[in-house]
C-alpha cells in the first residue's frame, strides 16, 4: 500500500486525502510533526532531500515529493486529470499558479495568523501576504465567472489544488465576500462525489 | 507559427527559447516591457489574467501561461519529457521544486541586485533571499553528486526549467563555489545539443 507522509494541518498535505478519497485508493498516513523538525532528521532528508511534506513513499520505497506532482500522478489515468493535451496544459498551468501566485500568500497567511502567538514578529507579513492572497483570488473570480471548474474539461486536480487553500483563506484574514463566483465555486467542489473535508 | 510573449531578461522566459531552439521548432517573439506595466493592460490580461509572462499563443490565438506548464506543453512527444509515470512524476516534482524552492529567491535576488538601484530598499532582503537560495542549491548538489541530470532518464525540461536561474545566481549575490556538482552540471548543460544562452 502507498504511504503518505504529511501533516494533517497542512492544506498541501490534504490535497492528496481530498484526491484519494475520490480515486478511493486505500493508503497509509504516517503523521509527520513538521514543526518539531521532524523533516529536518537524517531518515526523512534521504526520502526528500528537500524536507517538506506530503512526501508519497510508493510499496518498493521509491519516493516523491511536491504536492501537485503527486497529485498528477496519482490522478493520471483518471478523470481527474485530463488525457487532450491542451486540457492538460491548462490543468498544469493551474497547479503551477497555485504553488507560484496563490500558496506562498493564502497558505503562509493562514499559517501565521492560526499558528503564531499573537506577538509574533512574522504577523507583520500579513498585509502584504493578504493583498497578494486577495490578488490571486481576483484572478481564479474571474475564471469562474466563465465556467463551473478551473479546467474547462471539470473537476480536476486543478479544482483540488486550489481548493486545498482557497476554502481557508479567510482563516488567514483573506475574506471571501468579494468573490461570489468563487464561493459557489468552493460550494461545487464541496459537493463532488466522496468529497471529504480537511481533518475529517 | 506559436507566439512567446516574453522579456528577454526573464529567466523564466529564457527557459522557453532554450526548449524551442532544441526543439528546433519555430516560433514569433514579442518582448513585453513588464517594467513599463505591458502585462498590465486589458489586452495583456485577457490573454493572462495573472499578468505574467512568458506566455504562449497558439495559431488559434489559444493561450497558456505558466513558464513550467509551457515547458511541458511543449516537450510533449519530445526526448525532453521522459514518458515512462515515474520518470514523468520526478520531472514534475523537480518543476515544481523550481518555482516554489528555487526560483522566488535565486531569482527575486538576482533580480533585486542586477536591476534595482543601489539605494532600493528591497536590498534589505538579500541576505535571506540568499540563504534561501543556497538551500536550494543545496538540494540540487546532492542530487546531481548521484547522477548526471536532475531525472535519470537524462536531460529534460527539468534541468532546462533550473538551468535558467541556476546559471546566473552569482548575479544575486549566490556563488557556486560550494557546489562542484552542479558547476558540472551546468557545464553538461551547456554541451547539449542546440544549446543557447540567454540573450545570444
Amino acid at each position: 500500500m502507498i504511504r503518505i507522509h504529511g501533516m494533517s494541518a497542512s492544506g498541501n498535505c490534504y490535497k492528496l486525502q481530498l484526491l484519494l478519497a475520490q480515486l478511493q485508493r486505500p493508503y497509509r498516513w504516517i503523521e509527520v510533526d513538521l514543526l518539531a523538525g521532524a523533516t529536518r532528521t537524517p531518515e526523512f532528508l534521504a526520502r526528500n532531500p528537500n524536507g517538506k511534506v506530503p512526501l508519497l513513499e510508493l510499496e518498493d520505497g521509491r519516493c516523491l515529493a511536491e504536492s501537485n506532482a503527486i497529485l498528477c500522478y496519482l490522478a493520471e489515468g483518471s478523470a481527474f486529470l485530463p488525457t487532450d493535451p491542451w486540457l492538460r496544459a491548462q490543468t498544469l498551468q493551474w497547479l503551477f499558479f497555485e504553488q507560484y501566485s496563490h500558496e506562498p500568500y493564502v497558505a503562509v497567511a493562514r499559517f501565521i495568523a492560526r499558528f503564531l502567538p499573537p506577538e509574533h514578529p512574522r504577523r507583520a507579513e500579513l498585509p502584504r501576504l493578504q493583498e497578494r492572497g486577495h490578488q490571486a483570488l481576483a484572478v481564479m473570480e474571474r475564471e469562474l465567472a466563465t465556467r463551473e471548474f478551473m479546467v474547462a474539461a471539470g473537476y480536476s486536480i486543478a479544482d483540488i489544488a486550489l481548493y486545498a487553500y482557497t476554502h481557508d483563506a479567510p482563516a488567514g484574514g483573506i475574506g471571501l465576500a468579494d468573490y461570489p463566483h468563487l464561493r459557489a465555486w468552493l460550494a461545487r467542489v464541496e459537493a463532488q462525489p466522496r468529497f471529504v473535508a480537511q481533518g475529517a
